[in-house]
């Protein structure tokens, strides 16, 4: 991530990781403030046998756009509403936008968490037990619609039919 | 794809796919029309051997989204800027805003090359020799750029210090 | 509803059915998460006798189109400007704008009751003692604004000719 | 519709009713210009024994708003790009956006086919063979899926997997 | 106004008319719920002497355009962003895109101020006394601007130059 | 206005001045490239009997309220779609927002001639003569929705109830 | 500065102009209340050695474009994101589409601090003591994403590797 | 600028550097396809005495932010509006919205003319010969417009005032 403003954000994607047990690394790195650190640290990833890369920033998001420019790796973006931001459209168009052939993986505004579980199902396809566990998430997701239904039935309108 | 009208934009995936030399399958199966159909031939896709999925659609673009709801693939969304679509906003929104636990990984609008080569990246990281062709791929990207340059130096201005 | 969230939003709705004493069902099921109960929900629901549906949801709202997608009856849509909507933009084009032959009704952000409004005019075209109690209903409203402009005349201001 | 200007765009609703043999009127009247025509043909439509009401219009789109103001049936609303409108946006919130107690039923921008299609869903709720030839139409918009399928793997790639 | 919810923002305009002098009538009505009282008094107000109208309204806010189609008097349209508003764009949009031929005098969001000096510009074209109170009140304006340089002149800063 | 470039646009109030037969002056000055010359204009409309001002300009459209700070007459102000602005949302923000204190009576996009009508609606208030013409203007427009109405009523449909 | 309420945001470029210790000048004058006046002190600038201007202001922010046109200094602008502002963008397209000839370097919304540090760089082009500051800044700030860094190595996470 | 794509948008800089005897340098670069030269090509440009950098690029336009990260010299960013932008929303966004302490003096849409005006106006800072021959530039544009009134003023109107 680009500051540690974005940590509050960020971390729905550290604990989908705790959740399904795939270990991960956190590097606060900024496209514009430390740019060689930046491309020090994304060139090497591959080699050191990291799959995937999640990079989330706010405003004129750049950071995931020049991660991508950096490595081969898959790179998801998470588009951070931030204090800066116009209430998350400058962030949106400037991670999903990315010019032809550097693309970069965007997930919904704040959605850290949804990029986690997109980089889970890219890691799963390699991965047969963790894909058993997300498999098991999924399950787990549905049940909870389920109860939420059997919850609401209980509302008491008198023309609600049960 | 959800209509045989987004195949002039899809199709820039399908050339991308050919130069890398990636086999895909195509299918036009609609979120509303044939839900039942995009049911079947999504829940089979991951048996079959499929590793990714791409799904192009426009206006209020429920493909990429029920896509997602019917695999633990990942699957990678193009919004096109079809003819009913305002702009492209509603392909973009519908496709990149999807709730907690469904995520699809949303590229530019229009952007199916862009689709294809995030595909290839994910594609990548089980397969060497994708790898170096890809790696390949962007070395060529980055000639052309410079030849661009070298071209443009050919401007002809008084004051263009060369 | 897709998720009890939107409870809040969607209980107008309820509230209005109460007062017209119109009876209703109530369901959570999710377009994504809980694809397949949607479905065998929903399929079910002409047989049964049930006439309009409502469904409501944000985001990347697909649960109104999904819904469409599975029952000939008419749908009405309620874009819910939820905790991940981008201010309700991604929710109001995401049930709008349905592609060609799947049409949603869709009603204002958040506006629960007068999808419930709808449906009563929809249901009141074959139903007389509802279509009374409306015509009631709508009278009070006039009555109300009347009040409102009996009330603002005691204005205390100098320059203000009553 | 507010003017004949809307011609093009509404006719679409007009062909859906010849192929689904519905009776229709069509009525050029604007909220603005004529405001006391269209009182008093809305007023009227009801003891004729029309059922549900269309009405399309673009900029500040006041017509369909208005239209539902004098009358208790179920209004359709249609947003026309016209040629003062601004991409739109001017027509869809001037249509959606109706406040508490008088909604309008709106469908995507210029789809005035949608509306004619959900006008057909709320009339055959009490027309039995209207609903068959719905049904009918619904199974035709399939097939064509089906149909655009078959064909496209017809394409002509190297990679492609059939 | 279309709504008494509308009074917080209104009332600033019946300020300024109290501190200018101008006579004026506060009038809730609406352009949905009671289009046959708008009708009415609107039709009604020329003949009375009133010679300039300042409609408020939000969301689908039709009541400028509707008053403006029952007089030939100058209407000016106050943007209310009400609850029901989309950060206010609805009621922007409505109010300021009329159809050739009905034009409504738009105002900035919620600036009904503003409106009300509108009407004071127009209205001293043909009132000197009126003219005269309002060139002061542009005088105490530009004062109040010279005031506030002053007062900042003794911020402290160390290389603030004065 | 502020370019000749506007003048397409702003053409339409001219025409309707002619029709209206209303005394008119033009004048090309920028807020921006000739301040001075605009400022003097301005000041001295007022003595020469001046009673209404409409300033047309796009993009970053400063004439309108640079116009308005320079006199006390009513300044309408006609936001243009010029070639540089972003699909006229510039030019409308830039006109319609000012500040508290010094209003711009905006109309819509592009819309020239219906800055010309609010003109003639102001000076109608003290002109009689000019009041009947545009009276009997709006009796006009009426009968043409009428005659549009009954054209339209011509049309070739089975269903068409006439 | 337009008004004393943009002082909140601007005053971050007085703290940025006295930690590099730039002399600088506050003045609050309006476009539309006091245009003389900005006139006259905007004029003189130049003869007095002022080599930069940073102008901020809100809503239809002409103040920056207004400067612009009155010296042909650099002028820097501030959308400022004021309480009559619609979220920003009329702040930000008022400033930013000024027409061709007089341009304002925008910065981002609020972004007071970015427009002193902008005026650093350009002052610093002839200053080469304030050069070696700035460049000692930069290097802080590169500091501060290190130090963000390695605190955030500290989260304690099971999966985290670190 | 990023591609030669953007060349069309970025010779009118060239252009006005011509016409004021401004040397000047192109560069085609990308910031995601060419990052290394990027690196290498900016940050020797102070030493070779460039004094100012104008960047050009559209879409998700990181190019601008990319380039002010390897250098403090003043760098301005134009907005293109290239074959992927959405309307140039995301090209303006994403230059504009820099994080806090590297700013980008942004001018408008496709503005390169602009930029290079903006440039002229910081190197003239130190420059007497560059700022007499801009200042006669600043007289021409003021010449066009008085010679544009005079045109305008043969319009053939019969009601227009000269």
């Amino acid at each position: 991530m680009g500051s540690a403003s974005d940590l509050p954000v960020m971390e729905e994607a550290f604990k989908l990781f705790e959740q399904l047990q795939v270990p991960f690394e956190v590097k606060i790195t900024s496209a514009h403030r430390t740019p060689d650190i930046t491309e020090e640290y994304i060139s090497g990833l591959k080699d050191r046998g990291v799959k995937v890369i999640i990079a989330g920033a706010g405003g004129a998001a750049h950071l995931p756009g020049v991660v991508a420019a950096f490595t081969t790796l898959p790179v998801i973006g998470v588009p951070v509403k931030s204090s800066i931001s116009i209430d998350g459209w400058d962030s949106i168009l400037s991670i999903l936008q990315m010019p032809p052939g550097i693309p970069v993986a965007t997930v919904g505004l704040n959605a850290a968490r949804n990029a986690a579980i997109l980089a889970v199902q890219i890691l799963a396809l390699s991965d047969k037990e963790l894909a058993e566990r997300f498999s098991e998430f999924r399950r787990q997701m549905k049940d909870k619609v389920v109860k939420s239904n059997e919850k609401i039935q209980q509302l008491d309108y008198k023309f609600l039919v049960k």
